[in-house]
């Protein structure tokens, strides 16, 4: 079997948790996998060179940036090699560039375009451990690029699509992913198998152990991922990977919290075609990400317009909404709210299951100030005071304590 | 003018120093030049990843370790990039590869084979900056590879050379050469201008400001250096130039001391062809780097030879030297000598310079142990304890204070 294995910052965190890691792909060498191992930066590494380069700028270049921070996954792959070499396995380090990861030129944020795995192929048949420094690339132009947040994931995927990989283990320092978190509700169980779908909608929504781009790109791939601890590594951890007819008799999968949104309310504009159009526009053209939106026709010819945007893009979106305060009869903002999240694929072929949500919540007196829905997902906006009630009263709805 | 500034660990030891060193380049680069810049890794660093490396391994795999030490470099040079963008000083920093920086691959001790300058004149003739990341290269595999010891001066002298800068200033923590260590003699004066094999012989005996390989690099491609303090940057540091005539009106440029030598007395061997070849050839195989050799013919036909070897291969020798035990009449070692040398070019055309280093120890009471002359040196080996004595009256003898 030829298996990918991605080890994050705190999974390689210092000299003895980099021997923890030797050890966990010694142990799958030796039971006959073919192994690339993945790696990022040592924790800490990449924000101590950020604040090196804020020391000289609040804005330092980009491609500086890139050749700056790349260094930290570099050490690291080095240092895995020594370490598996010591213990008498074979293994190469291999940089962004020498493992054909060839990437746009948008520095800090570049895009894979393509993975040439000849060299890492060539090393695989020579029976040896490939190391790749994650979270970054090369631009046309010969320069290091990176991939921006969870970008260490991003190249364990990519990497296990080009080669075919029959499995990518994301390691990190939780052992998978929990129907809700645990600090909330200490009943959250881990779950055993999601599709790509659940974990998308459950990673936008703040379950943070992955990023949604990587999921994305597994999905795009098909390629399987399964999240586990490089604490524990014998625990089985959660696999993400295609829907299938089984888990859909899973009504819900996950309950999720987000508590870092803010709500803008826009009441009594002028009820013409094109006035939502005109302020997402603007609101676009700042990068500010709308969320939820909600528009109700209110009285006199007038409409009301609700949406939810990152409390951090609030201010921004204030400036946005000043030339509206003359055309409006009110603008509200609201930064005590939290988004409620039930997800679940079992959804699509159940009905039922957003009417147990409204009960459930307004069993608590939890009045519901939204509600936005997909085919696999039902979010509700309610005051920031009662979000982790509402938690755990959804959680015990749907028996996910069972 | 286009000029190589090289800035060695300390002249990078933290940010302050790297902010230090980007005033030093905006100001040369605001005098209407063209500045390539060379750095080192920050003070400290590449012994910090070596730490790292033995935690795994005494002997970790050579190619590893230059893809993890070369990391240092390379955060020097965005930070520098970083800092003088800051300020408004267009630049760009170049990893050894894409300074084009061709060499074997001989890991950790690579040699320079090419430089292809194409990319580092583009950036030059854009008006920018360059700044390259020393001490590194890559091999025709593709990998990184590192230069050894004294690597980035060997950078800044080599890229000087394919570029054709007309000057190569060498930054460290002393402003220049000294007539002898100031230490030991606090008149020792600073030299403005000194020859390459002037400079050679000072630095193979001691005076550890530049390596001699750099040395020779630059007297084979005629590249001018000037060593200088990045502390004192508007103060005239040393020239290291090609000989002129001007040069041999001064008889002796320096004295330098050498206290890490040991000596090795072979007395009563068999006085036949080859003897000396025999032993010699055996300490060349096991790299014992023999300097001074003294050999006489005494009684029977039996020959004493002495030469002197670098204290710390003291060990190595004598192990090569078990199976003469029996073949001579005695071996003896001793580790407590000093050699004192006294270089100059101007000794080529004057006489008298050898009987004046005699005579002056001799009224110091000191015996001379061994003698080896060169077209501009004179070296004599010393009881260690004497070593200072006979530099200052050597220094004060030669009028190097006046």
């Amino acid at each position: 079997m030829l298996v990918v294995q991605k080890f994050g910052g705190t999974s390689v965190g210092d000299l003895d948790r980099i021997k923890n890691v030797a050890n966990i792909v010694k142990k799958t060498k030796e039971r006959g996998n073919d192994v690339v191992v993945v790696v990022s930066a040592m924790a800490g590494e990449t924000n101590k060179l950020i604040d090196f380069a804020n020391y000289f700028s609040k804005t330092p270049p980009q491609r500086e940036m890139d050749l700056l921070v790349s260094s930290g996954e570099r050490v690291t792959s080095a240092l895995l090699s020594i370490a598996l070499q010591s213990m008498g396995i074979e293994a190469i380090a291999l940089t962004g560039r020498q493992a054909g990861i060839k990437t746009t030129k948008d520095h800090t944020k570049a895009r894979i375009m393509d993975i040439n795995p000849a060299k890492m192929q060539k090393h695989l048949n020579e029976g040896k451990v490939v190391i790749v420094a994650g979270f970054q690339g090369i631009s046309e132009e010969g320069d290091v690029t990176t991939l921006g947040r969870g970008g260490s994931d991003l190249t364990a995927v990519a990497i296990a699509g080009a080669l075919g990989a029959d499995k990518c283990e994301i390691y990190t320092d939780v052992d998978g992913i929990y129907t809700t978190d645990p600090r909330i509700e200490p009943k959250a169980r881990k779950i055993n198998v999601i599709s790509y779908d659940e974990m998308l909608e459950l990673a936008s929504l703040g379950a943070k152990v992955m990023q949604s781009r990587s999921v994305e790109l597994a999905k795009k791939l098909g390629v399987d991922i399964e999240v586990k601890s490089s604490f524990k590594p014998e625990i089985k951890g959660t696999l993400i990977t295609k829907e299938t007819p089984d888990m859909e008799k899973v009504l819900v999968s996950g309950i999720a919290l987000d508590k870092n949104q803010a709500r803008v309310s826009i009441f009594g504009v002028e009820d013409r075609p094109g006035i939502s159009a005109e302020i997402f526009s603007k609101l676009a053209d700042k990068n500010i990400n709308v969320d939820m939106i909600v528009q109700n026709v209110g009285k006199d010819n007038k409409a009301n317009l609700t949406f939810t945007v990152p409390e951090t893009e609030l201010e921004l979106t204030k400036e946005v909404l000043k030339e509206y305060e003359n055309k409006a009869e009110a603008i509200e903002y609201d930064r005590d709210i939290a988004k409620v999240s039930v997800v679940g694929v079992g959804m699509k072929s159940h009905s039922g299951v957003a009417a147990t949500a409204f009960n459930t919540l307004a069993k608590e007196n939890i009045n519901i100030l939204m509600i936005s829905t997909s085919e696999i997902k039902i979010s509700m906006v309610i005051d920031e005071k009662y979000g982790e009630l509402a938690v755990r009263a959804l959680h015990k709805a749907y028996n996910l304590d069972k």
